[in-house]
């Protein structure tokens, strides 16, 4: 089972991790990093440094392709023809195809999402529709082979429902006990539709924040949906 | 805030990355990644290498302290006098001494959870008891400045009642809502409480079949609690 996970540079390290956490676990799992430059990759709060161990040009198909999210860096890859072009590729040969948070802008921009349903993060999923993808609010959403999940979570949740497709229910089950993903948030505001008004307020403005330390892809960024706009779908 | 997370070969890496999701973003977050000795450090799957940027030697203080888990590696940790005489070190700076997983039995190898509660992993709480610790299965746990957590998801739960402590509970629920963090695992088997018998079964049956990967530590691990014990606490 060849399991690759794009990094890149501003990622969103749980969006890789998470499902990491589960798929590598499967007895016959053979996860590869890549990137579109091996070596070291850097975090989206620049703290922690991933290795990618392939280019993208010595990798030629995947079982299961993960792309994973991030704060704004997802706007330069979903930029990025040489990246677009090898997701493509890669995309003919899988089993699956996913992605995490705002990961599903690149599936997007790759064409390979087109005509279809799609979820992202709060912060990007208003920008699938520039590509002829329908946003919806789901948490993860299966689109014949293709699956895009929400934030963090969503994609460990994901992750979880993958492998009971691939080995059953009975496995997935116990490799959830196996890591112990037993999740309970002492607050219940992980989504635009639960938070409160102040907390989508505060949220986004964090956010804005964020994203502004990168001004070459603010331009691309920079309208967030109004908060109506979000608590309401998208 | 030095937020100083410690690494070791064979961690669980969703033990740190969850708490560092959460915590890395608090706005005066200073993050390092500390390792007995200073470089790459394999994920307990053998696919995932995070960098470690500071050698213990090189960090004398942090305001706070997370050690992960792991499979099996934890007890390498444990037996280490210079990562434990650190540890104690450490402690003695910090506003937060956190654990997430099996790293609760490298805190208690460290003497600084003797006379306390505190929980760990399923597969490694029986451990706690030989270093004068009273185990108990809540998910987290808080014994004055430090606070132990279960699994993967338990840590970063830990880590957003941590920001809550740190910032505000309005800050922390924003921070939830900023990674989108709406857990809801396609499965309820993630703890040994709720899986059915033969999930537990055969998780250990997996969890054994890991561990046995690294021998050298088998022997100390091998005693893993039975079913019966783990169903009624331990």
């Amino acid at each position: 089972m060849n399991i690759v996970i794009y990094l890149y540079n501003g990622l969103t390290v749980l969006d890789a991790v998470g499902p990491y956490e589960v798929l590598s676990r499967l007895s016959d799992a053979n996860v590869k990093f890549v990137a579109r430059e091996k070596g070291l990759i850097v975090s989206d709060t620049h703290f922690l440094k991933l290795v990618a161990e392939y280019d993208i040009s010595e990798i030629q198909s995947a079982d299961i392709l993960v792309i994973p999210g991030s704060v704004i860096g997802f706007i330069r890859e979903s930029k990025d023809a040489a990246v677009l072009n090898w997701i493509q590729k890669i995309h003919q040969t899988t089993t699956w195809t996913t992605s995490v948070c705002s990961g599903s802008v690149i599936l997007a921009a790759a064409g390979i999402l087109n005509g279809k349903k799609a979820t992202s993060h709060w912060g990007a999923i208003h920008m699938l529709r520039d590509f002829g993808v329908t946003p919806s609010n789901e948490r993860y959403i299966q689109e014949g082979k293709i699956i895009t999940a929400q934030g963090v979570s969503a994609g460990i949740d994901m992750a979880l429902f993958l492998v009971g497709q691939l080995v059953g229910v009975e496995k997935a089950k116990a490799y959830q006990l196996f890591i112990e993903y037993d999740p309970n948030p002492p607050f219940d505001a992980g989504t635009i539709i639960k938070a409160d008004t102040e907390t989508v307020d505060l949220a986004k403005k964090m956010l804005t924040y964020e994203a502004k330390k990168d001004l070459s892809l603010w331009d691309t960024f920079k309208n967030l949906p109004s908060l109506i706009k979000l608590k309401n779908g998208v």
